[in-house]
């Protein structure tokens, strides 16, 4: 393992040092955030969810005008890396690649670069599941740019100053509204609040990420025809919600116990929710 | 040089292969756009306003809560790219350092990564400063961040897709509006606006980016008793201007002699003005 965590590299499908500089000067990645991210959580040596996450990376690739991932070497990668590090976080970068400098895109395009990483699991308390966590409100608001919203890109300076605003170890995350104050996102997860048997998660047509797990949760709640919505969500129904859930494809699905000083139950159904989502699916 | 077109390359100041990689995998800058950029002029050797640049990379980094930049190792990066290609662009990255996975800056922070690279200057038509450039108007509108207004951080997809909006290459810039419809910048470039004997630049107090040659032209307007005035500009007030200026470290001043079917004169003062920010200063 390399100083800063890195177990396992490997760069346009070959292996590569984990302590060795992985992408050029040049890359788009690194000068513009041209690019996309994912990222995963392998158990048993496999990609929860992989099928989804696929989808998603070439989706976000064509959001961007960038061209199609290379989706079998990347599984090739994943592969590998399940066979050395069968319990772990990977991250899949796929950027934009190295080109002459300027913002214009080279014609007909350069090839992509593909940076897999993987790094140690996190260690979370133990008791998180049983107690849930504490979520804060942020002051950063997220901008508005309807051409960016939803998709996982490699801009994420909002998401990085929002979760510089709090060091308190006993807040596990921070609740980001827009600007004109609807709930969007946790600075690294969907939302979802609970109103009686029903759900709902913000719409994120004008900012946020929609991420992997908070469709698999809708998915979830429809298959268990529970009612669940996707629509604007003010900070007033947050704090006056039942329960409040967040999610990533790393935690799973978190419940909150405590918001800005508001109390939360347990959702009924929390563990049998986050035992879904560690499945494949 | 490298096939990216890299001269040079210095990273945390040592030399580098141009060809090699630059930066970990773990790079904030990569992974987050965490960092800020400078684009600089190198002509006879030395870089042209360097005082300017140097303050607004230490100021750019102090808005997104970095550290202050090792000014001295880069200047003595410098030193050794003007004695090795005396008339090249120098772009000075330095981006919040390789990190644990996560949006979380370590606490007390890690070291900054800097990376000066330098490419060939542009190879512009001869004619552009008799001539003037055609300005197109962008699609894509700037989301509104004050947070981030102003810096030239390293989350810069919206220029990207706004300058992959056109391929026609007798266009040479476009024109990016906010959500409001307010004149912001070029995707590249700053913009002044002539009505009569007076200049106004855009107030990039929501977006955009203040280059280091908008504050220059503000200079030598005061200097030479032009009343120059920063404030929101229509787009209306762009199009009913006398004359269009558009700036940066490496094109200096251009002028528009056309904008969406309108055409604008050069203003008098175009070559005074653009020898003075050929000047160091």
């Amino acid at each position: 393992m390399s100083a800063d965590g890195t177990l396992f590299l490997r760069i346009d499908g070959v292996d590569a040092d984990p302590a060795a500089a992985a992408v050029a000067g040049s890359d788009r990645g690194l000068n513009y955030g041209d690019g996309v991210f994912r990222t995963v959580r392998v158990h048993g040596g496999q990609i929860t969810a992989w099928v989804r996450h696929a989808q998603k990376l070439a989706s976000d690739l064509a959001r961007l005008g960038l061209a199609r991932p290379d989706l079998a070497r990347i599984e090739g990668d994943l592969v590998q890396l399940g066979a050395h590090h069968p319990e772990c976080v990977a991250r899949i970068t796929v950027t934009a690649g190295a080109s002459a400098r300027g913002y214009r895109r080279a014609d007909g395009g350069v090839p992509l670069t593909t940076i897999v990483r993987a790094t140690a699991l996190p260690e979370w308390p133990d008791h998180i599941a049983r107690r849930g966590i504490e979520l804060r409100l942020c002051s950063l608001r997220l901008a508005d740019q309807p051409v960016l919203a939803g998709v996982k890109h490699l801009n994420r300076l909002e998401q990085v100053l929002a979760r510089a605003e709090w060091d308190d170890p006993r807040i596990s995350e921070g609740l980001t509204l827009d600007v004109a104050g609807h709930a969007i996102c946790g600075t690294m997860s969907n939302l979802f609040i609970v109103e009686g048997g029903r759900l709902a998660t913000p719409d994120l047509a004008r900012c946020g990420v929609e991420g992997v797990q908070r469709g698999r949760i809708l998915d979830w709640a429809r298959a268990r025809a529970m009612p669940a919505t996707v629509e604007p969500l003010s900070l007033d129904r947050v704090c006056s919600a039942d329960g409040l859930v967040l999610c990533n494809s790393v935690i799973g699905a978190w419940w909150v116990n405590r918001f800005e000083g508001r109390r939360y139950a347990r959702p009924a159904w929390h563990a049998e929710l986050a035992a879904e989502l560690d499945r494949d699916g």
